[in-house]
């Protein structure tokens, strides 16, 4: 696996130092005027608690000072513990990892057919995310686990992280109780105690926008801060249908449902990690359905950036979004406008980098295996330019002369593969050398490629006493949740 | 057409004030220790004039003062004169244009059918470019027209050029005869004494690197400079291959390459129009075949363009390119991924803008069509954030209020087209809605596109005498100039 990616490319920042601040005072007004409804009795005690101006039951008008206040006591930093000591990472400043997609209902499978994904597959994909080098996370439910009912889902999609990966995982938070078990489940494959001083998995908290959370994103979110595991306060944008035809207004709006879920996690417990989330994108006027790529999106990304740094807060976005029904032209023309924007925009937590295609309909395998090798061509852009062997470079340029060549040149044999990447799913043979290898798109050989990886795939082993734990741990749950299509908030 | 692409965001600057000047200090220590070879007896004659000096017949050693000397005379800005002068665009500064690309021996057609192109199918392309609104130009040989013969290419190219589109476009420089023909068809359509004083066309000059510039090139840049019109110097770089397996040994090269040819601009003609031009790529280690969209492609646009913007001159690159060998997703990563990098670079003359797949070997009218639109994409994104109703959109949100619609709202209405920007050959309809309409990837809804814009394409019609005079010329070269498959250098 990659280390944490350290940034050595500035950001792109298109608002000025004013700008900005016409942002965060449109934020902040928005919070004290407008107000945000949070649709959960605990988080309004809470809120009135800390003296929050509370209206007609569940709307929150924040002041400007209380918000800054409780924010900052976020860490801006967030170190990761894996289970494999070796895959610990590192959030915040100019330090950003890359987490494949979760989510998707339906996936398009070794062969490309789409269809409903079962826990297996969703192990195919835990499989290969721990095998992409570019990828930091084994995440969640990459796909939903459709064969398992939905009391009972969040348990083996944990177990399934945990089992397939030692890299970090995300925490299921669609429910109070799922979250802490997803958190009981982190306590015995770290120990006892442990989580109270280390992070070791992600929430995500998804806002109704405009300007609401709900009991259950809540319920899950104070799970989580509760014992000091960081979540995502993510407003869930879908320009011009959530938000107003603006992105200046839009990422006002954005800032302030961001702003007002950040401050609660301080509510809930002082100092707990919290990350300035988003989901983002802007609708079809044709369809009403989320596009990807788009020139807003992109620049909303920048902002937001410069919104989070800001407020010292480490950020989430998402990254190689497609749109496309299947994994054509349009999906990578979608992803890697997405992730160029992302990794210039200097976002942190960097979601959804693998298999997202559709709007997020369905996790593509042929699209997931190609999204974790450009990962891994953006990662080496962000880490900047290489100057540590210029001198002996520039010496080989005095070597070779006018009309020369480099090949044969010591310096070149010993740096070009360090020195330029090589991608390996994209062909750059001749068409000939293409025709003579069977013609094959680039979906066609991702998905040999697929099959290859999991063919070589070694599990990373659990200790065997915390996998019978973890068994034992499910097993009874199982037993206690009554197992029904719904998420289990009682048991 | 889209006017002029002012922009409005900040470029990416990976090297820092010190870092610039390393660089610039090894391209002036490359041209004065190693020099660089002029494969050209007048050139050298020229060098000697001015005081370089030149060593073993060719190798011209250029000392750093008479270099930044003679670059100083550069106009740091361009204004293009279009036959209609509505489309009349300008370069430099944050000033940019998206030009097509050209130069494919073979083409994929509206069938997809990749095969050899003729003079027809050149001007279909020239018809596309015409009718995209964010291409400034319909360039030149966009295609190479094979049922031609050679010596007579460029007479019809640059006929085809000027009829289909009212547009800019390019001038051959393929040999320095062929570079006076363009040139007189030039002063044909726009009337004599126009050049000495008005850009009408540009010229490109590819090195070959490393540190040599050839007598045919040095012959056709030359022959524009004279008459005032401006061309690329365009270094030709397949990183590792001809230059060190070093991004910023490479730079250093490169630049030193592109500063002895802009200097030689002025010294043909001080005060002529030149741009400080490249061709960028990586080579694979395997095929030894130019990679597009590669992270230190990124990287390299980036540093060129912060040393071109050192040196005060416009400066060209090449985007949304493709090594794919068909319209696939390879195709769209690697060509978006080189399109941000691009914008984000603050590139000038932005050459190869539609079309190109296969490392240039073909160009595709698939592809052509949903790249002039995705420049359009990037275009709006260049363009940066618009302010002007961000109070308006503000007043929105406190209209709708949490738990709102914005659909309905006046100012949604009013501005939803303004605000986001909805890609036309993108599909984000349903699956269900896809599977209703037929189930078709980009590629084939493009070529669909393609067919409607051809049906619905309007001759933007030539005056006829000018036109008359333009065949005339034609005719009476084709005569004069034996029909052979060679390049005329000598009638």
């Amino acid at each position: 696996m990659l280390p944490t990616l350290k940034r050595g490319v500035p950001v792109v920042e298109p608002m000025d130092a004013e700008q900005v601040e016409r942002i965060h005072e449109a934020s902040l007004s928005i919070l004290e005027e407008v107000g945000v409804v949070f649709r959960d009795p605990i988080a309004i005690e809470d809120w009135k608690r800390v003296g929050a101006d509370v209206r007609a039951d569940d709307r929150v008008h924040l002041d400007r000072g209380l918000v800054m206040e409780l924010i900052k006591t976020i860490p801006p930093n967030v170190e990761y513990f894996a289970r494999d000591p070796a895959k610990n990472v590192e959030l915040g400043g100019n330090k950003s990892i890359f987490v494949p997609m979760t989510g998707a209902p339906y996936m398009r499978d070794l062969d490309d057919v789409r269809r409903g994904p079962t826990i297996a597959d969703l192990g195919t994909f835990h499989k290969l995310a721990h095998m992409m080098p570019a990828l930091h996370s084994s995440a969640h439910h990459i796909v939903e686990p459709m064969d398992i009912v939905v009391a009972h889902r969040h348990l083996h999609i944990t177990y399934s992280s945990i089992k397939h990966s030692d890299k970090i995982f995300m925490g299921m938070t669609t429910s109070p109780k799922n979250a802490e078990d997803v958190l009981d489940m982190c306590e015995i494959l770290f120990g006892e105690g442990f989580l109270e001083n280390h992070a070791v998995t992600t929430g995500n908290c998804n806002g109704n926008s405009p300007l609401v959370w709900d009991q259950v994103m809540l319920g899950g979110m104070r799970a989580f801060c509760r014992r000091n595991q960081p979540v995502l306060c993510s407003p869930f944008v879908l320009g011009g249908a959530n938000t107003p035809a603006s992105t200046a207004a839009a990422v006002a709006q954005l800032n302030a449902e961001a702003l007002s879920a950040l401050a609660y996690t301080q509510v809930v417990r002082e100092g707990c990690p919290a990350i300035y989330g988003h989901y983002l994108s802007t609708v079809s006027m044709q369809s009403g359905a989320p596009m990807a790529g788009t020139p807003e999106i992109s620049l909303m990304n920048f902002m937001i950036g410069q919104m989070a740094r800001r407020y010292n807060v480490p950020w989430r976005t998402s990254n190689l979004l497609g749109g496309a029904k299947i994994f054509d032209a349009q999906a990578g023309y979608e992803s890697a406008m997405t992730m160029m924007a992302v990794l210039l925009s200097g976002a942190n937590y960097i979601w959804h980098s693998a298999g997202w295609n559709e709007a997020g309909m369905h996790c593509s395998i042929a699209k997931f295996v190609v999204d974790a090798e450009v990962c891994a061509m953006g990662y080496r852009m962000t880490q900047g330019i290489q100057w540590d062997d210029f001198d002996e470079a520039l010496a080989a340029i005095r070597d070779v002369g006018p009309g020369g060549h480099y090949f044969g040149h010591p310096h070149t044999q010993a740096n070009f593969e360090k020195a330029f990447f090589i991608p390996k799913l994209f062909d750059n043979n001749s068409v000939e050398q293409w025709y003579a290898d069977g013609s094959k798109d680039i979906k066609q050989r991702a998905l040999e490629h697929a099959r290859r990886l999991l063919a070589e795939y070694e599990e990373p082993k659990l200790d065997v006493a915390k996998d019978e734990e973890l068994r034992a741990y499910i097993d009874r749950r199982s037993r206690e949740i009554p197992a029904v299509d719904a998420l289990n908030e009682e048991y």
